[in-house]
């Protein structure tokens, strides 16, 4: 792992330099040379370079990409001379010479990019020959019928990838030659047969294209050569790229390569290995082997492929003998080759290999792809083994993937009847019965069962019914609307925007696809995929390693930024903790008052005529929130708790239907016409841009008043039953301004005085702003400055991305998908920060607040707190913390350790 | 007008000299010195300085007020000496002696700030009076009765403004003693009677406060002046400064004059003139006096004054002979002195005057208020006369109010009968008939008769209805909500927000205060001020003057900034051009779409099933948008037109009751479930931050294809028409991204090509961007760089503010007027922009765009263009040009020319 400078061939690189060779006595790249070579390209060079059997062979750079393309899709016109001189150095390596009918040469010209591109671009196997070298490989591999079937599969290679005739002319032409001499498979041809087949193929070529198939070699390997660079920019690569975000200008190198077979008889053989299970993580040998074929044939499907290992053909019952039965030794060697792998690219290969008589080629080797669960466990244990450093451990897992750890998931194994798809809005499997009512959830719960809440959108008097719920599904909103922010909070798997679905809860049911489900029917959602099932889909409960305990641990030890929890109830807030959370750094007081024998007293207070009526109102609420606070601040041990005053407008506590209505006048005593007349007042065309946060506040002092107590008390009597002090952060919500912050900070300040006098005690607490509004993070000097400025500041990026896009979180689904469709945002903007735009308000926020107070606490409390890419840009800002929901907690730690890593190396190779 | 270096006082201001004396031999302040000196104090410095006769006296600095102040509202201790020894000066200069009984010397103690509050602060007149100096004055006037008229005077005004005791104390027992004596006038009081009155003005003292009235004639200047620096901060003058935006620690300066008396017989009077006429502008003196009397006679209204001038007197037909006529010498003699105060202060005068036994004293002058007729007409008239340049006279000319001259005003003379006020969303004056449903506007204007449309709010489906109408009254709604700027831009009065209005459709009525008007009665809106009065209201009809058009005239020498119109029809573009525009900054495509029989069409696109039958309805709006355009270009002659693409929320297209939707199903014979189920696809929580705007274009290129071939179609057949070269800005809104841009430029300009091939013709457009998105103005280099990038950018400040302040237009009206009394803007951000916060995104739009393109026009289209403080903004961050409603056209170009002479003239004080 300790760089040797002697050997930084990076730091060496000839610009003028474009082939290099591999394998033989000199091997002139490395690994670290990807951008050059592509990764084929600098491991097949790293593993020559460490003795490693590889077959020898030549790369071409992706300077030669780039020249291609300037130049109009053209090689440059000095490259053949410079490639002929490398296959000289080859045949002299390979101990064969191109062209010869006595002892040819056969070549692979592959691809290879810097990132993978897995089947994207083009390759040509067998390049080198035509009807006079065949017969010399004939001859040398005493295997006629052999050489001829390597021809045709190089001719119709060649025709279809570099001279651009359709692969169905050739399929065609090879079934009916079948068809009429009623051969059945491939290996029932014999070599008149494919000769015969040859000769259909040549004419076919020349009828397609107007010109003969080349038998000139070096036009061939021009040709090879050309293709590969050209497959660069063909469809599938574009789409491929644009998805993964790889830039254009990269492009392909090309690996010459002397070919090795693993179809020259029983003891020959082709494989892929991955050097540990890529499903669980354990160190055991991975993979399939073919006796006598080529690495083609595992793909195709046409023959079953073999287990590697005894052990893993015992797991699975399966007869046929393992390689490491059929060929102990060579399985032995492997197994060495393997150990040496991981060593080199501390990782986890994938491997493809292949054994010609009873020699071990490795061909090619990556790192290999696997599951979470497997992710977690080999980065534990090589860092165990010394393979990875704790940090290289760390960084080597995608933090965004341990969500599938942290949820029940959909037996991958099982029989699914997937029937619709929408927006995966909170991760997790659950299966239950159909309800379309929140109180229908509720009943059935308390019978024990379990319900799905489907719903066309949610909005805050479901919320008891969608915590009573196994999961909730709706046919609007986006990944930060409503039902997924509170589903989110609370842990309930939950599917927004699924709009195939057209719902009919007076006809209580829905249609999806031609398909009706009533009421009580089963269905089942995977919050984490976003897929609505049919039926009680089976389930795998989560289970927490070790590993991945240790894992996070160790992430706690390297990470700077804080990692606070959004969580409004004690259920939430043990949750959080139990994850490792920090503190919390959003609790949304207003979640507590949507029980269904506290929303009662809230309308009340809503529906008031006056200021007298709210306040007897606010009396029935103090000692509830008190409560809730107390038990808050006695959950978290005197750990750090920011509550945010009342938000949401109040139209949202009010129920929609003229029953509900009917129910709360006579309740409440008040005219049905007051009611209607109050709810008229209260509905707004925008009311994300309306009457809410400190504007409430500003219209209705009181309530801050008994929110302020409520806290302050909650406060003092936690502090007595725990011992442990709280430090109340006290939020207030959608300020833009100063005077907004100071008028309601005037209030809370007078609250506390009045509490600290009641109870003749000091209180020690804080005041911020949650920055949310465009302008607050303009103007987050303004904010802070002086005396009586906000104590802290907390980002709220769901509100900023809304008005800084003019994006509305309810209303996005259907944009984003057209944005989707279209690139505009490389990833919605509301799942990970927009860092150019959004980011920018939070970069001035940042800079502007910190002018003034240097050391500002600043935080960012938003969803975006949850997802790995913003935690590493919330890193690089400077902010202080930040606040996810509780099951990303695992998440946010990992992701702030990695982003702390990747900083502290940029800063190190800065200063190098 | 020339200022002389050694007589510049300002430059060489004593920083420790707290006392500046006026009027004898040396007078120490200056007209420039108001800073220090007060309005008032550093005016009559002034006029000594120049040997115009006002009383001598001394100004005590607003240094002082503001050390009371920090003293604790107490007198620096060593002041009292300092006003003695000026005391002793003005002793010197006046010929009398303070506390003498041969020669009294009486004084006046005045409060004077930097600015006019007239009325705010106190004033203590006659002070140096008691028991003993009056017998002083009385020989010395040889008039008992005038000296105990003076003294009463005095107590009850030191009794109410220094001790605190109300005024209404003073009031009982003079009533009292007249009705006991039955005495009906004060003048029937004879001094044994005052005296009387005296003994109990000072028992009822000592009775209140529990002390005897001061005699001490020190102590009762030591009361005047605190009293007056006291008055700075009390609850009225708070009050006032709040409203003016007037600094606290500004203070107020007091002002010790020597009292002259214009009560001392026939050849004595007092009266108050202005230069010219303040409501005409004409060059007159006009203004009223009162033989042997105060001042503050004047103002009580016991005795009816005369007029000054003969010519005034004639006008009116009075028959109380004018100063002119009665005392000809004097009046000739306040002639001159009127000329040379207003050489003295380039500015028509406001002066009050005393005529002490035949010889003028002049009390007091500032500069007069005026209507905004006489302020055009003296501007012109004073630069013509070289009073003032051209640009002082421009400067002269409140800006704002300049709309009074260009739309209808109620009679300010005429009986009105108010019963509501809401919020000036469209200036001018109209009567009519009161209608709910613009359709019946329609029916009236037909009739030609007058409507006024009342409604709760406006959508686009009511605009048709809205241009019937002589005028608009919403009760919701704020200054830029959809009926505010849909009437501005049309020119029709609106008054929006007036929420005491409760209005009853159904029944065919509305209730205000009590009383309840039905459909067709009379009503009067005044869009200028926002008020609503009961029946037809008397009008006056504008008239623009020739002194109007030749100072907008010099307006557009001076100005940088250019002037462009929001207009959307022909009506429209007609009447910017009279006004004065010089291009059209705005153009909303979809303000067309609303006739009655092309929302049909619009209506038949939005409800299409796919695009084919979204093409069918757009191949058949393309000629009437062609027909449109090629109007609009035709009008303006080749000057600018920017023309923006369909930017409103489709479902505004679409009604809203059952009715029109089954016509509507009926009319496309479309079934009515697929029409209720579109228009529940098209309907949002926050329309304003959902499917508006460029994203209309990006889900239905079609539409974009359409209107970008009606407008190059249009600029072809204009072109040929009338000889002017048409150069289209196509603008495309509610962009954030670059590649929202760059999706539908190449729409844009692929439809270019196709037309220009099939006209053989080369056009010349640019596409622009509105920056209305934060994220746009955030990132505006993004959009501008490099090939096909913006090639204009034009801010739209209405939705910035939205967003960038989180406040929904149409819901604003409420939260404002809770934020207007809270003082947390200074002005309505939509009226006026937010120059700290929204202008924060204009300068960082501006820096960005000009970075990557620093020549790149850049213009404003918000309703933000017609505010004179906005475009002086505007100005200073080096906009382009701005686009206003046409209405206020004048409006802008005379701010614009102002800001360029503010900016000019900051840079040689800079400079210099």
């Amino acid at each position: 792992m300790e760089p040797s400078p002697g050997k930084q061939v990076t730091n060496t690189v000839d610009q003028s330099k474009r082939i290099y060779l591999f394998g033989g006595e000199t091997t002139e790249g490395r690994a670290s040379m990807s951008e050059q070579l592509g990764g084929k390209g600098a491991n097949l060079c790293e593993m020559a370079h460490k003795g490693l059997p590889v077959p020898p062979g030549f790369v071409i750079s992706t300077d030669v990409c780039r020249q291609y393309y300037r130049a109009g899709e053209k090689l440059p016109a000095d490259l053949m001379p410079e490639v002929e001189e490398a296959l000289h150095r080859l045949e002299r390596i390979a101990g064969g010479t191109f062209g010869s009918t006595k002892n040819p040469l056969l070549i692979s010209v592959r691809s290879g990019s810097r990132a993978s591109m897995p089947g994207m671009l083009d390759t040509i196997l067998n390049l080198g020959l035509n009807d006079d070298t065949v017969e010399g490989l004939a001859r040398q591999a005493s295997d006629e019928r052999f050489a001829y079937d390597s021809y045709r599969r190089f001719i119709q290679m060649y025709g279809d990838v570099v001279l651009g005739v359709d692969h169905y002319v050739f399929e065609d032409i090879l079934e009916t030659f079948r068809n009429l001499n009623d051969l059945k498979r491939d290996v029932d041809l014999e070599v008149s047969d494919w000769k015969e087949i040859i000769a259909d193929y040549k004419r076919a070529i020349e009828t397609e294209t107007g010109k003969p198939f080349p038998d000139d070699l070096k036009t061939q390997l021009v040709g090879a050569i050309s293709a590969v660079f050209g497959s660069w920019q063909n469809a599938r690569a574009l789409a491929y790229r644009r998805l993964h975000h790889i830039p254009d200008d990269w492009g392909t190198a090309v690996t010459v390569q002397a070919m090795v077979f693993g179809n020259m008889g029983e003891d020959s053989a082709t494989g892929v290995a991955f050097t540990r299970n890529p499903s669980t993580g354990a160190k055991e040998i991975y993979g399939e082997f073919l006796i006598n074929a080529q690495g083609e044939d595992i793909v195709s499907g046409m023959r079953t492929p073999h287990i590697l290992s005894k052990a893993g053909r015992l797991e699975i019952g399966a007869k046929a003998r393992s390689l490491e039965e059929q060929m102990p030794s060579v399985f032995k060697e492997l197994e060495g080759h393997f150990n040496t792998l991981e060593t080199l690219f501390s990782d986890m290969q994938d491997v493809e290999f292949t054994i010609q008589k009873g020699k071990v080629w490795l061909l090619q080797t990556r790192c290999g792809k696997r599951t979470a669960e497997a992710a977690v466990r080999i980065a534990a244990e090589m860092a165990d083994e010394k393979i990875l450093s704790r940090e290289d451990a760390l960084m080597s897992v995608d933090a965004g993937s341990l969500g599938q750890l942290l949820h029940a998931a959909i037996d991958p194994e099982g029989a699914k009847d997937l029937v619709a798809k929408g927006l995966p809005a909170s991760p997790g499997a659950a299966s239950g019965e159909i309800v379309f009512e929140p109180d229908e959830a509720e009943v059935i719960k308390a019978q024990g069962r379990r319900a799905i809440l489907v719903r066309i959108e949610t909005s805050p008097e479901d919320v008891q019914g969608m915590l009573a719920s196994a999961g909730v599904l709706t046919v609007r909103g986006g990944m930060t609307s409503h039902a997924a922010v509170v589903a989110r909070s609370m842990g309930v798997p939950c599917i927004v925007g699924a709009g195939v679905i057209r719902v009919e809860p007076e006809e209580g049911r829905l249609r999806v696809g031609g398909r009706i489900f009533y009421k009580g029917d089963a269905i089942t959602l995977d919050g984490t995929s976003g897929e609505v099932y049919a039926g009680n889909a089976p389930l795998r409960q989560p289970d927490l390693s070790d590993d991945f305990a240790r894992l996070i641990s160790w992430a706690d030890t390297v990470r700077r930024l804080g990692v606070r929890a959004n969580a409004d109830t004690p259920k939430d807030t043990k949750q959080a903790r139990s994850f490792g959370a920090e503190g919390i750094g959003l609790c949304r007081a207003e979640h507590m008052f949507f029980d269904t024998d506290r929303i009662t007293i809230m309308r009340e207070m809503i529906l008031a005529r006056d200021e007298a009526g709210r306040r007897a109102a606010l009396d029935k609420i103090l000692p509830m929130q008190r409560s809730d606070f107390t038990e808050l601040f006695e959950i978290m041990e005197g750990q750090p708790v920011t509550i945010r005053l009342l938000d949401p407008p109040l139209h949202e506590f009010l129920p929609r239907k003229k029953q509900a209505l009917r129910a709360i006048a006579e309740s409440l005593n008040i005219s049905l016409d007051h009611i209607k007349q109050r709810v008229n007042e209260l509905s707004e065309f925008n009311p994300m841009l309306g009457f809410r946060g400190c504007r409430l506040a500003i219209r209705y002092p009181e309530i801050t008043e008994m929110q302020a107590r409520a806290i302050f008390e909650a406060t003092l009597a936690a502090d007595k039953k725990t011992g442990h002090a709280v430090e109340p952060e006290v939020m207030i919500p959608f300020v833009a301004t100063r005077k907004e912050f100071d008028l309601i900070a005037d209030v809370i300040r007078r609250v506390a005085g009045e509490v600290e006098a009641a109870a003749g005690k000091k209180l020690t607490y804080q005041i911020g702003a949650m920055l949310e509004v465009p302008r607050a993070a303009l103007k987050a000097d303004e904010l802070v400055a002086g005396e009586g400025g906000a104590e802290f500041l907390s980002f709220g990026t769901n509100d900023l991305t809304q008005m800084g896009l003019g994006l509305s979180r309810d209303d996005a689904s259907i944009i984003l998908a057209d944005y989707a469709r279209a690139g505009i945002y490389d990833v919605d903007p509301f799942v990970s920060i927009d860092q150019a735009g959004i980011g920018e308000l939070v970069r001035i926020g940042v800079r502007q607040a910190r002018a003034v107070k240097p050391d500002l606490k600043i935080g960012i409390c938003g969803e975006h707190g949850g997802d790995p890419l913003s935690i590493s840009f919330f890193d690089e800002v400077g902010l202080d913390y930040i606040s996810s929901s509780p099951f990303r907690i695992p998440i946010a730690r990992l992701a702030a350790a990695q982003s702390s890593i990747r900083i502290k190396k940029e800063r190190e190779n800065r200063g190098g």
